[in-house]
């Protein structure tokens, strides 16, 4: 039976593997991901989320070579600004305040690493249009949700009453949870590491 | 404020409003939805499935004039087969096996009645393709999934085991769940019953 490690410490990614009924162990990457910004200028929004994602894998798995890792990464970009999680309430307002009335893209990556090699990826995105609400409305559903949404970079959360401020939400359902979930299983089964 | 009524027992449409901070009560609507499956072979799925949503709207809304209800239904299409819930866990695993390997549509009819009267309603639809997989990967989920899956008339939950069946999930988000949440949102708002 291979081993598996998600090289994540995403509480949704955990749960979507224990979901599928996967025995898996946790070892978050700890990377700096601010030091690959400079990748989604140059290279843009798929490479850089797959280079993301590949670097968390290649971490954890050079320190458990006999492993297959897992990492994963989501990215949000407007037009061509990729952006960050706000550090409090008064930025994710800021940031709703941008996304109000517009399209932006969610970037799900998903790699395996095995040996320190990377022996598999994918990419995937999904399009998320926001209406086009008032400030009341903004702070409304601000109240609502409270730190709740901090851990979203978009600050909004589709299990929440931020959901009232989308018009549409276009993609598969696994990559805008943030993990593209039905490659990585068929992916999980060539490499034998599907039984439970 | 506007008094909202689901009439629905379903825990997923109850936990989809209840996440999007509504307040609402509760009133299943107890229809005989055998009795609607001639309108599938006559008026095509789309007009069966609203028929039904319409149907359970209404029949609440009789009770509750005052009241804004929410009727809601989902079925699920082989090709041009209405299916229907298993019984058990032997009917479920030929309900998978029917599945295997193919596409089916699920089709998710929302409607909002007053008076008695549906005043709106849509219908959205979302194609979900299994793998071809063996009967011995079909009874191993099976035994990881056991009576859960009997709640779905696919017999399966994208939540649970049952998830590595499938090969791809295309449509909305909230469709795939059983409830096009978006159009409904923008429907309450123009009811004025999305105030918190």
């Amino acid at each position: 039976m291979t081993r598996l490690i998600l090289a994540s410490a995403s509480p949704t990614r955990c749960q979507l593997l224990e979901n599928a009924g996967l025995s898996f162990e946790i070892a978050p990457a700890h990377l700096d991901e601010i030091a690959f910004d400079s990748l989604f200028e140059s290279e843009g929004r798929i490479a850089h989320a797959a280079a993301l994602a590949s670097a968390k894998a290649r971490k954890v798995s050079q320190s458990n070579p006999d492993a297959l890792v897992i990492g994963a990464d989501q990215t949000l970009s407007l037009g061509n600004t990729l952006m960050h999680k706000a550090p409090n309430l008064r930025g994710a307002r800021a940031q709703l305040q941008r996304l109000s009335g517009k399209s932006h893209i969610l970037t799900s990556a998903v790699a395996l690493a095995r040996n320190g090699d990377i022996v598999w990826n994918t990419v995937d995105e999904a399009e998320l249009t926001m209406t086009a609400f008032s400030d009341v409305e903004c702070d409304q559903i601000l109240a609502l949700e409270g730190d709740a949404i901090l851990g979203s970079v978009g600050c909004y959360r589709l299990e929440g009453p931020s959901i009232r401020l989308f018009k549409s939400v276009s993609g598969d359902y696994f990559t805008i949870l943030g993990l593209p979930l039905l490659p990585l299983i068929a992916a999980l089964r060539d490499f034998g590491a599907l039984e439970s």
